[in-house]
């Protein structure tokens, strides 16, 4: 499969959910001007990044919906669960946990640590907050395939190494801070402050 | 100014954090390179990016520290703070209340609305969580620049209906749906499970 830019990744994972609706509606078929239509993108778009996959629509018909679920799932990764551990149990790192988009996307959280003794037994959504010098024993005997970083910047880095070290190979970050890994670890940043900047940005330029 | 993609709006905002770093130790200059190295990117995108604002750099001397500080400032539009109403109070909401990131870049949270009497009355950080039909009322007497939803999907769009109605120019949105909004209003989209689904879709090309 050739290597695909992030930006269409993103909009293959936005087709899902239009065709997933479409779906729940009943619909058997899509075109790919109803598809770009309500991703505010052309139909010509739409072609062109469903074909990176080889061509599944037919002229004139337009996709079959089922099958163009059942594709996108398969490419995206959806069709396994995928176990989730969450670093930090702060505000922002219970509010994901309780997040339910997650679950109904197979993506389950199975534990939740920190490093504060205060926050540690307490518990979220059935899951007790576990210290954090438990990571690599707990990984050991139960691997999870993502974890999600939600601790201060200053303590992001080294749990990053910990967790790599610990056999983690994909990693969602919301500390404000870079970080350094092997090219086998793949790492998404979530910056909340970044994106009210891209709406300050556009608000001072309008 | 001419109209640049968000993507490089993205690395600009990500520049300043690196630049504000390097003034808190002291340093005056800067190369292309050492941006470069702290955004994993290459010196030749770092000057590309700000080229389009004009060059500031000098050959051989690099960048002064303080003055690309201010000039990004400026561009971002963060010379000024912004009022920001956070509208649903559930846990995602009550999380970016908190978010210290926010304050310390200008954004204010301003005001909390919900629409469900049980949040109503909660006290976060010091601002009450007031009824959603509120919202028209209170923005005409204290307009807000900034409206953030994070309601469910299904009440996202009448919000954002109301918001735009009552003034509001820039949205970042948390619900997992498009929002159809005027060309005269900007919309930042956040969706948690889009963001593991990037980490699913490259644990499944591996």
């Amino acid at each position: 499969m050739p290597k695909i830019a992030e930006s269409t990744v993103r909009r293959l994972s936005l087709y899902l959910r239009f065709l997933e609706d479409f779906e729940a509606q009943g619909m058997d078929t899509v075109s790919s001007e109803a598809l770009a239509s309500r991703g505010s993108t052309t139909s010509a778009q739409v072609r062109k990044d469903l074909s990176f996959f080889g061509s599944f629509g037919k002229r004139g018909l337009g996709y079959s919906v089922p099958e163009l679920v059942a594709r996108l799932r398969d490419i995206l990764g959806l069709e396994r669960t995928y176990r989730v551990a969450v670093i930090g149990a702060g505000k922002m790192g219970s509010a994901l946990v309780q997040y339910r988009g997650f679950q109904q996307r197979g993506f389950q959280i199975a534990a939740v640590y920190d490093s504060d003794p205060a926050k540690t037994g307490r518990t979220w959504n059935g899951l007790r907050v576990r210290p954090d010098d438990r990571i690599e024993d707990d990984l050991r005997h139960d691997p999870v395939d993502i974890a999600i970083i939600v601790t201060p910047a200053e303590s992001a880095q080294g749990v990053a190494d910990r967790l790599v070290g610990a056999g983690v190979r994909a990693i969602l970050n919301f500390a404000p801070v870079q970080l350094n890994v092997p090219d086998t670890v793949v790492v998404k940043n979530v910056n909340m402050a970044l994106e009210l900047e891209a709406l300050s940005y556009a608000l001072r330029n309008q």
